[in-house]
C-alpha cells in the first residue's frame, strides 16, 4: 500500500513509519509546522523521511497559531515539568490537533491517490487526549468514509492503538529504528531536558520495554 | 450562542451568517485561503465579517495548496463552463475540503470558548460533493464529540443542509441580506461572468426563488 504517514519526529511517529515500511509498504512522509516551540523535531521528522521512503512533505499551518492560541506547546506559557498523565498536561493540547492533521492527510491522499493514512496514537495518551482513543480514530474513520465517497478510498491505520509506550519501544527495536534519529522533549534544547512530560514518559518506555536508552539527556 | 461560521464571500457563507445573526447569536466569520483563484471572494467575507460581527479571521492554507493540488479552483487548469451537476465539474473539488475546514474552525470554537460551528451545505451540492451530504455533516459532529470530549461541547450547525439555493435566496431576502455584497464566480474577474458553474447555478436559484438578482454579469 501507498501510505500517508504522520510523522512529528517524535519516537511513536517515526517507530510507526519504520515498523509500517519494513512491512513492504511504501511510505509517504507528511509532517505539520504549527509554531510549534520544539521545532527541533521537524529536523527529525524530515530525516525519518528520506531514510524510510525518500519522500517527507511539511505542511506550513503556522497561518493557524495566532487563532488557536492556549497552548504551552506553541506559546510563552513555561512547558510543565513531571509525569504526562498529570491534570496540568491538559495545557498542552494544541485543540484538535489530531482531527486537522489527519483531514489534511487524507486531502493529500486523496490528491496522491494513496491507499492509507497513518498516525501514531497509542494508549499512553487515552487518559488526557480524547483525539487519541479509539473511539475517535473509528469516528473519524467513519467520517472520512462519507467525506470522500466517490473520489477514492482511504484506510485509516493507527496500529499502535492499544500499545504503551513501551510496546511502541520493542515494536521499534525489533525493526531496527535507530532511536536516536527520534526526538521527544517539548523544550527543543540540544539535548533531551529529561524533566518535561515527555522526556519522563520517554526514559520509562525504554525502562519499562528493556531496550538500552541511548537518549542524551540534560537530568 | 457564540458561532464561528465559515465564511467564503459566496451567496450562500454570507447569508447563513447573517440569518444566524439575525437570530440574535453572535457571530465570528472564519475564512480560509486556500490558493484559490477567487481570492476577490474573500473580500466579500471580509466585509460580511465586518458587517455582521465585527469579526472576521482568515486562516491561510496556502502551505497546502501544492499538497492538495489537481482542482481546477487553485490550479491553472481551466474552469469549465456549464450547470454544477455535471461530471466534468467534479474536477472543482479541493480533496477533503470541508472536513479540512471544519476540523480547523473546531479548534478555533475549542481555543475561544464558542458554541457551535456553522457552515452553509446545501442540498444543491449533495449530488457532486460528498462532503456537503447530510450523512458527512451527522458523521462529522459524531466525530468531533469524541475529538473534543472533555474540551467543551461544540455543535455543528448545518442549517441549510436541506435547502436549494433558490430557498437560500428567500431566507436571504428575509433576512435582509445585500446579495450584491457575495460573489460567486469561480473566475473572478471585475464582474460574475455568468457562464461558468457557480453562475449559472446563482442566475438560477435568483430566478427560482422570485427574488430580483441584482447581479451584473458579462453574459
Amino acid at each position: 500500500m501507498k501510505i500517508i504517514a504522520i510523522v512529528s519526529g517524535g519516537l511513536d511517529s517515526v517507530t510507526l513509519a519504520h515498523v509500517l515500511a519494513k512491512q513492504g509498504h511504501e511510505i509517504n512522509c507528511l509532517s505539520f509546522d504549527y509554531g510549534q516551540r520544539h521545532k527541533k523535531e521537524l529536523d527529525f521528522a524530515r530525516t525519518a523521511g528520506y531514510d524510510i521512503g525518500g519522500y517527507w512533505d511539511l505542511i506550513d499551518l503556522t497561518g493557524l497559531t495566532k487563532h488557536i492560541g492556549g497552548s504551552s506547546l506553541t506559546d510563552d506559557i513555561q512547558v510543565p515539568d513531571g509525569h504526562y498523565t498529570e491534570e496540568n498536561m491538559k495545557i498542552t493540547v494544541v485543540p484538535n490537533r489530531n482531527a486537522i492533521m489527519l483531514s489534511i492527510a487524507y486531502g493529500v491522499a486523496v490528491a496522491r491517490k494513496a491507499d492509507a493514512v497513518a498516525i501514531a496514537v497509542h494508549a499512553g495518551d487515552h487518559f488526557i487526549y480524547p483525539d487519541c482513543r479509539p473511539e475517535f480514530i473509528s469516528n473519524f474513520d467513519a467520517m472520512q468514509k462519507k467525506a470522500i465517497e466517490g473520489f477514492g478510498e482511504v484506510k485509516l491505520l493507527a496500529p499502535f492503538i492499544n500499545y504503551t509506550k513501551a510496546d511502541i519501544v520493542k515494536a521499534g527495536a525489533s525493526a531496527g529504528v535507530l532511536f536516536s534519529k527520534t526526538w521527544s522533549c517539548y523544550k527543543g534544547a540540544d539535548v533531551h531536558c529529561g524533566t518535561c512530560g515527555t522526556c519522563v514518559e520517554r526514559k520509562e518506555a525504554f525502562e519499562l520495554a528493556g531496550v538500552k536508552d541511548v537518549t542524551m539527556y540534560l537530568k
